[in-house]
């Protein structure tokens, strides 16, 4: 008997509209645990290399993780995986919410879609029955519709839905997955995946409980966790604030707000587009996770010029940053409006925001012109233009049609040297943090192998022992953090130790606002109540080790798709002096950044030539089968 | 303050016969730990490339480790390393009895001796206080009777002595240091490092102990252990028969008792010279560690016609067979015999017998003569050469001193192909563990910095979940052993992990017969002891990189000294079949072989090209200070 996990992975053949499911042992989930690991296994094992990622060659993987559902704090995460339509190698995000512990319960661990259906369906899996229903009266309809609807005609408004809307259908290179309409699979574009095998949505109703090996011993953690995290200094801050409390004016006090496209790293309207700011003009009510106290939702509502639905929730720091600081615009309903707009046309608002930082800047140095924008001012800062595009986007009505293409693509039909200003690495936009502040986003950031991914890997503000009076990091030997500019050595060791942690949480399904670096449940509380949900004899050791393969599995379908060393890049902005802020100046060493490369291939056990995992490596964390896989991407070996 | 080490680390410079201490923080003994690692640091640290053994330019390490004294069953090691004579790279060896946590009572952690004194000289180290001695009186003198002369002289019956007789003076490369007279750091020629610096011993005295964050926790560990550890069916066996009560008839019968210098994995005297033969005819008592239930150790006595002195304890099972088995000889006597001598005289028994076992095939292939061996009838059998050869190898006398040079040297004077007869690895002979029968020696031998090495890793008989029915690797994320045999990928794996664990105890100061894979304590056990003892915020992560530390920092220190990918050889009869015992036919596949190493290289971050750790790996282990040490040995790179 399996505890923790329900050891049964739905397969669903859109092509034949069929369904199966897979049952695995406790050795299969302890290697692959769930989320994006147990993701790459399957884009591995199952898919040729270099799939279109339009394709019905796609795998859509939706994967929620061992922790999931077992009341640890943070445990109710989960990822929506494929090869990527915008980076063309391993796509994912995470969400979080009240899908995954639902998926758990309704039977299954993780759902696998292969092929396309022939017309719009959704699935409904109810109690472990699937469904395969018609979803052609859903096509065009927006998230909030597409829930309404579906909740109606299933009769049960706790129905949890993951839908994509007029993104996702339109096939916006980084249309999102919404769940609850508040959660999103953001990057990535896993729903242009989903438009492509006309999968409109996912519903699912479920009461059965994972059994759980001690049950006591994670009432414990839960409990100490209640009790505790409003005494901690970052746990705190999320639930007072959200991430949009926390980041704004801080990282604009520290120089590295990414504004105007990652021209300067302060903002002058900070205050407008601020925490208080929006607590005091748009906040409803916080808002959460299942099963987590910390609450760090924020629900945003305005009566207009620009109303906001507060249905969709309300705007993460990420979509504050891309929306405003980024764009240039001081008008926080305008970001929250965007916001809205999103998740209603499942797009995700990090490379919104910056495809069209990207475009203002491409129309302030007249590369593109009226004509193009079909009259619109495109300025930075220009709110009007900023909304009209995310409609023509999620419809790819005129120059909607371009920038649904995401930044690089759209770069290489503008020409005219805009590939500058595409703020891209591996063609996914960068998030609203500055590597030429946070040196550990210039390798989490270069190295993620979904592109540009700010939950890649814990960011230096994060990870500096004492920084927020709480340096938990000793248990895995580090005993002394780094300044957060610094890229030599030391830094490269601390972050590849620091990947593997949120590759953890990755993998397990965890949040990574609850635990590990910087936040109150240590790591060693997190392998413990991985043995206490699944009764697994299991240690840190092998937790780290599973965050260790998550990372290396990731990189080998990346490998399979083409990525080398060479796609392991920055954009070049990152080593050009920041215009404006505290760190004006401030630019990356190009040579620095080359050799903690290095230094991260080896000690990562990846071929520093190509960057291509070594067979050695693979086969000791249980990859060995995999390894020939990448043999044609060795190049000179 | 420091807890669980003594924070003092003693530097002898024996060419200024002065002494100073060195004093380290936490963050050192989290890196370094004792033992192996911490003798390498110094090594790399301290001294420059391409050290010649034997001169003063060598250093001495004596180094206990964070668990020593702790009151941990098996928490009773040191090591003593140094260049080693016998193989010119990173030299080693272990012992356990009451020296090391003496050495932490009387106020260090480590011994690091530097020079080399004019004359003869021991040193007195008196509740912190260190003297060092005129020895010229003790020169030339057995190990006995320079114990008795320095408890004299002291005036106290229970200094602790580590000495070393004639075979550490006249610098025979396998010489070993012996404490107690019956506890030997034996392999690797520490004893003839300790002559060439005319240290003739190191007495010991101390009654600190050192301070420990929680001793109620280690007394909790200590009696759960001393409650359990006769059901279980290793530490029982260990407790009940000692080593040559649970080997030789075992081995035997599974066709891997090393036989006629590796001819056979099957002694048809296998009787004559097993554990049940011992107790009956030659037992006297069972003697053990300090604050060790398990009491393995047994001493032997015999009123002739070889008479043989308890005094000196009694054999092992390698040196059973490596006196019995090895060399053909049947008489448990002089079995008995050649080890009181080795243990008189300071001599290595594994290096030893198989040095005699050598000669001995070279003599029945005609390669040695009468001529060469005054008058010796030296064949397969005959003890009485047996027991001559010791005692004119301790001597240098005759043949003797050919043959003090080992067989790797001796092979190279006698020529005549007569080197296919040296089983050896670096120059180190190979203890009595068949690598065509288990896999994991093989790799184990060639792969182990100081040269063929059964301490290096457990072997296969242990490290298979189930074998004994102590299935414990689960904390490693490994759920299935492999056959002893299999030398495939998942044999590598499970090694490197393997190797790991008893380097983790390597450099902790634990006995591996305690602990780990196949015995009653886990890993994490002994990681909570580890946090009990001094005070740190460890895991089973820290401890098991401190492991993966030790064995990339010793690599580094052999690398140093011109060591490289082709070094990590086999002897060339390991891929020709066993000519006899259950495994007749049995031979290694050099493909597969070389196969293993390719994938331990890529797991462990050295180039398999050059089997030099890569910069980013040294890095990530905190060793990236000694990198630069490295450049001029990466060759092609």
């Amino acid at each position: 008997m399996l505890y923790g996990v329900t050891g049964k992975i739905l397969k669903v053949d859109l092509d034949q509209q069929r369904t199966s499911v897979e049952e695995h042992d406790e050795a299969f989930y302890r290697t692959y645990g769930g989320g994006g690991c147990l993701a790459s296994y399957y884009l591995l094992k199952e898919r040729p290399a270099k799939i279109e990622p339009l394709s019905p060659d796609n795998l859509l993987v939706f994967a929620s993780g061992p922790l999931v559902g077992t009341g640890i704090p943070g445990g109710n995460r989960f990822s929506v995986a494929a090869i990527s339509p915008l980076t063309g190698c391993y796509g994912e995000a995470e969400a979080g919410g009240w899908w995954s512990p639902e998926l758990k319960k309704a039977g299954y661990d993780a759902i696998i879609v292969e092929g396309a259906a022939e017309k719009p369906v959704y699935l409904w899996i109810d109690e472990g029955t699937v469904r395969i229903r018609d979803a052609a009266h859903l096509w065009g309809k927006d998230t909030g519709e597409t829930q309404d609807i579906i909740r109606c005609e299933l009769g049960s408004r706790s129905v949890r839905v993951a839908a994509i809307g007029p993104g996702g259908e339109n096939l916006v290179r980084f249309a999102c997955v919404v769940n609850n309409l508040r959660h999103t699979n953001g990057r990535s574009g896993m729903g242009a995946v989903m438009g492509s095998k006309n999968l409109k949505a996912i519903a699912l109703h479920g009461r059965q409980q994972v059994p759980m090996k001690d049950r006591e011993a994670l009432i414990r953690i839960r409990r100490w966790y209640a009790e505790n995290f409003m005494d901690h200094p970052v746990e705190r801050v999320l639930h007072d604030g959200g991430t949009i409390g926390w980041d704004v004016t801080e990282l604009d006090e520290a120089g590295i707000l990414p504004t105007r496209n990652f021209h300067s790293g302060s903002f002058e309207h900070a205050d407008a587009i601020c925490g208080e700011t929006f607590h005091r003009d748009f906040f409803v009510e916080a808002d959460g996770c299942w099963a987590c106290p910390v609450r760090c939702k924020r629900v945003a509502r305005s009566q207009g010029p620009d109303v906001v639905d507060p249905r969709y929730g309300g705007p993460e720091y990420e979509t504050a940053g891309a929306f405003g600081s980024l764009c240039g615009v001081s008008n926080l309903e305008a970001v929250c409006k965007a916001h809205e707009l999103c998740n209603k046309y499942t797009l995700d608002t990090i490379s919104t925001g910056s495809t069209i930082a990207f475009a203002m800047e491409c129309f302030e140095n007249g590369l593109l012109t009226h004509e193009d924008t079909g009259g619109l001012e495109l300025r930075f800062g220009n709110d009007r233009a900023m909304l009209q595009l995310i409609q023509q986007i999620a419809t790819r009505e005129g120059i909607g049609d371009l920038l649904a293409e995401g930044s690089r693509r759209a770069a290489q039909q503008i020409g005219g040297g805009s590939e500058r200003f595409a703020m891209q690495t591996k063609g996914q936009e960068m998030a609203m943090h500055e590597p030429r502040g946070k040196a550990s986003l210039a390798l989490a950031y270069a190295l993620s192998s979904s592109g540009a991914n700010h939950t890649e890997a814990p960011h230096d503000f994060l990870f500096q022992p004492g920084a927020f009076g709480v340096g938990d990091m000793a248990e895995l030997g580090i005993l002394e953090g780094v300044a957060a500019q610094y890229l030599g050595p030391e830094k490269v060791r601390q972050f590849a130790y620091m990947q593997m942690t949120w590759q953890v949480f990755n993998t397990l399904g965890m949040c990574i606002f609850t635990a590990g670096p910087g936040k109150l449940l240590k790591m060693s509380q997190v392998a413990q109540a991985l043995a206490a949900a699944t009764g697994w004899d299991t240690s840190l050791w092998e937790v780290m080790k599973l965050g260790e393969r998550t990372i290396t599995a990731k990189r080998a379908v990346s490998v399979r798709q083409g990525i080398s060393r060479s796609d392991d890049r920055l954009p070049e902005r990152m080593f050009e002096p920041l215009e404006g802020g505290l760190l004006k100046g401030k630019a990356l060493d190009r040579a620095e950044f080359e050799r903690a490369l290095d230094l991260y291939y080896d000690a990562l056990g990846w071929d520093p030539r190509t960057g291509v995992p070594t067979p050695g490596k693979l086969n000791e964390l249980g990859l060995g089968w995999a390894s020939p896989l990448l043999d044609q991407f060795r190049g000179r070996e």
